[in-house]
C-alpha cells in the first residue's frame, strides 16, 4: 500500500504530489501516466487504457526510464488481459502482448522482467476476473517495489554524499548527472537523483551539474526540471563540459542510472555515460551507477558485445524542441542535405564504476560484488 | 601571391571560389569576411571598415577558428591604421587596437601571435601611408601563409589517412572529428579538414563523424555544411555518440584542430576534445590534433593550468537557432528558472594525443617533438 511515509513531499508538481504513473482511484480501467514529452514547457498527464497505448507511450517516449517503462510494461499487460476478458484465448493474448511490450524498447531489460512477472503471475489462471485482478495487484505490486527500491537507492547513496561531505568540511558539494535518473524514470524519488533529493532534504549544500543530454535532452528538459521543483541548486551543461570540470576540481561525484546492469557489472545506459565515466576515471572522480535489482540482467556478462543499444530517430538529432513566445516549436538544426546517426545508449565497462548503488545497498561492479549482495541469485 | 594552385576547387560557395576572409579588390579600405553565424540557414558575407567592427566580429564569432580570428586581427590592425592616418599618435593607437583585439577572445594564441607580428612590422615606421602599406602586407601575407600551412597540413595528414587505407585494404575509412577545424575556420582547406579534402579528391573513400558540438553546433552547422558542399561523405552525431563508436570500430581516427598548443604538446580546443581524446586512448584509436604553428604558444608548458579558457554566455546554452519553416528561429531549451554555464574550450593533455600534424611534418605531441620540427625555435 501506499502510504504517507512511502509518498514524501518531494515528488509535487506546482504544490501537488504526483507518481509518475498511476491507476485511476474510480475507474481501474484507466492508468495516468505524465506525458514527458513536453516538459519543462508544459505539465500534460495521459489516460492509457489500452496495451496498444502503453507500448506507444514506451516506445514514443511519452514514459521513459528503466524503472518506469517497467512498471508501464506490467499496467500494460494489466490492460491487455481487460481487453480480452471476454476471449476464449486471453491467454495467448497476453503473450502476444508481452512481446509486443518487451519489443517497444531493446536496450533495459525492466521491459523484460515486468512482462515475465506479470505472465508467471497468472500462469495456469483460466479465469478471466480472476487475471485481471492478480494483473493489477501485480503491476501495482512492481509501481510500489520500484518505489520503494528508489527510496532505499537513496538512503545507501546519502552514506556516499554525507563521506564527501566530511572530508570536503561540510563545503557544498558538486555532483554531476547524465541523462534523467531522476523521480520521472521512476516512480518517485529517482536513482541517481535519490541520494541527491535526501542530501538536500537532509541540509547538505549539494550543488548538481546538469548534463543537457543529447539529441533530446532529459538532462535539460526534464532532471534541470524535477531539481529546480524541488529547490536543488544546479546548473546545465553541455554534454561536452564534464571533462574540463572534473580536471579543475569541480566535481567531487558522478551519480547515474543504468537501464541495464550486467552480471560483471556493466552499465548501459543513456549515450555519453561512458565518456563521462573515462574523465572520472581519468580524474580520480568516484563514478556510481544507482540502479533497482530489476534493470540487472543476470543473464548477460559482458555489456559491450551482449547488450543491445537502441538505434532511434535520427530526426531527433536534427530537430530541437523549445519555446518561442510562449509557444512551443521545432527547428531544424542541422543543414537540410546531412544525414544524422542516433544511437541511445552506450555501456560503461565495470572497471571504470566505482562502485552500483542498489535497493540492498553499495557493491563494487562486479560478478563477485553483485553476488554477494544478492545472494539468492 | 595567390595563385590558382593554392586556390583549389574545393573552397567554393554554391560553385563560386570564397576565402573566409579578403580585401575587397578595388577599394582595399573593405574586408570582406563570410559572417558564419547564420550558416547553414543563410550565407551571409559582411564588410568590416574598422578595427572595432574586427573586434566585435571576432568577439561575437562572426568568424572563428583560431588560424582565421588572427588573420582578422591582422587585418584589424591594419584597419586601425587607417582610422587614425591623420593622427598624430597613429603607434599609440595601433597598440590600444592591439589591446582590444588580443582581449576578444582569450583560448587561442593566433590572436596575440598576429597582432604582435603586424606591429613589429611597423616598429619605428613614422609615415603613415608607409605604416598602411606594412599593414596591409603584412595582413595579406599572414593571410597566404595560413592558407599554404592549412594546404601542408592537408598533405602530411594525408600520408595518415593513406596508411590506414592501406591496413584496411581500401575499405570506407571513418574518420570523427569535433567542432569545425574547417576551412570555415582557416583561410581555405581547414586544419582538421585538410588531410579529408585531400583523401577524398585523391579519390580515397572517407567518411565523417561529426560532433554536433554543443552548444553552438559548430559541427552540426559548419562541418557538416563545408563537408556537404564538398561532397564528402558525412553523418552528423550527438558528442555523447563518439565513445560508442569508438568502442564498436566505427572510428579509425580522430582528426582535431586546436585553438592553443603548449611547448610540451598540450591541445586546447572546443570543449569536449578532451573526452574524445579520452575515448580515442580506452580503444587504441589514433588521435591527432592539426594545426599551424601559428598556433603554438612557445612559452606555455602546461596546458591544464596556463591557458585560459574562455566562459561564454549562458544563453548559448538555453537558446538554440534553427529553421522552422523557411525563417530562421531561436528558441528557448531550458527551464525558465535554471542557470547554465558555458565553458568554450578544453585542454587535451599531450598524453592522449598520438601526434601533432603541422605545416612542418607530423610530430609527437611533446616538447622534444615541437622542438625537433621547429628547430628554429
Amino acid at each position: 500500500m501506499l502510504t504517507n511515509e512511502s509518498l514524501p513531499d518531494q515528488m509535487k508538481v506546482n504544490g501537488k504530489q504526483y507518481h509518475t504513473i498511476w491507476p485511476d482511484t474510480m475507474n481501474p480501467a484507466i492508468i495516468h501516466c505524465i506525458d514527458q514529452r513536453k516538459l519543462p514547457f508544459e505539465f500534460v498527464t495521459e489516460q492509457l487504457t489500452t496495451a496498444g497505448q502503453v507500448c506507444e507511450a514506451i516506445r514514443d517516449m511519452h514514459l521513459r526510464g528503466a524503472p518506469l517503462i517497467g512498471v508501464a510494461a506490467a499496467f500494460g499487460i494489466y490492460l491487455s488481459a481487460l481487453e480480452h476478458e471476454k476471449s476464449p484465448g486471453i491467454q495467448q493474448e497476453l503473450i502476444r502482448t508481452a512481446g509486443l511490450l518487451k519489443a517497444a524498447r531493446p536496450t533495459a531489460v525492466n521491459l523484460k522482467y515486468a512482462v515475465d512477472r506479470q505472465l508467471a503471475v497468472v500462469q495456469g489462471v483460466q479465469n478471466p476476473e480472476k487475471i485481471i485482478s492478480l494483473l493489477f495487484t501485480g503491476a501495482q505490486n512492481l509501481l510500489e517495489e520500484e518505489l520503494e527500491n528508489c527510496r532505499m537507492i537513496g538512503k545507501h547513496g546519502l552514506e556516499i554524499i554525507k563521506k564527501i561531505c566530511r572530508k570536503k568540511g561540510n563545503e557544498e558539494i558538486n555532483i554531476l548527472t547524465h541523462c534523467n535518473a531522476g523521480w520521472l524514470a521512476c516512480i518517485d524519488y529517482g536513482t541517481a537523483t535519490a541520494p541527491i533529493y535526501l542530501a538536500h532534504d537532509e541540509g547538505i549544500r549539494v550543488h548538481v551539474w546538469v548534463d543537457e543530454t543529447r539529441p533530446r535532452n532529459q538532462g535539460a528538459r526534464l532532471t534541470a526540471w524535477e531539481l529546480g521543483q524541488h529547490g536543488v541548486k544546479h546548473t546545465i551543461i553541455a554534454d561536452n563540459t564534464g571533462g574540463h570540470l572534473m580536471q579543475h576540481g569541480m566535481v567531487d561525484l558522478v551519480l547515474v542510472g543504468s537501464d541495464r546492469t550486467t552480471r560483471n557489472g556493466d552499465v548501459a545506459n543513456k549515450i555519453g555515460t561512458y565518456l563521462k565515466a573515462l574523465a572520472a576515471f581519468d580524474n580520480g572522480i568516484p563514478f556510481y551507477a544507482a540502479l533497482p535489482s530489476t534493470s540487472i540482467d543476470w543473464n548477460t556478462d559482458d555489456g559491450l558485445s551482449r547488450i543491445p543499444i537502441e538505434v532511434r530517430d535520427p530526426d531527433e538529432v536534427h530537430y530541437l524542441e523549445g519555446m518561442e513566445d510562449n509557444m512551443i516549436r521545432k527547428i531544424r538544426i542541422t543543414p537540410a542535405e546531412s544525414t544524422a546517426l542516433n544511437f541511445g545508449f552506450d555501456v560503461t565497462p565495470a572497471r571504470l564504476i566505482t562502485g552500483l548503488i542498489t535497493e540492498k545497498g553499495l557493491c563494487e561492479a562486479s560478478a563477485e560484488g553483485l553476488i554477494a549482495l544478492f545472494s539468492q541469485k
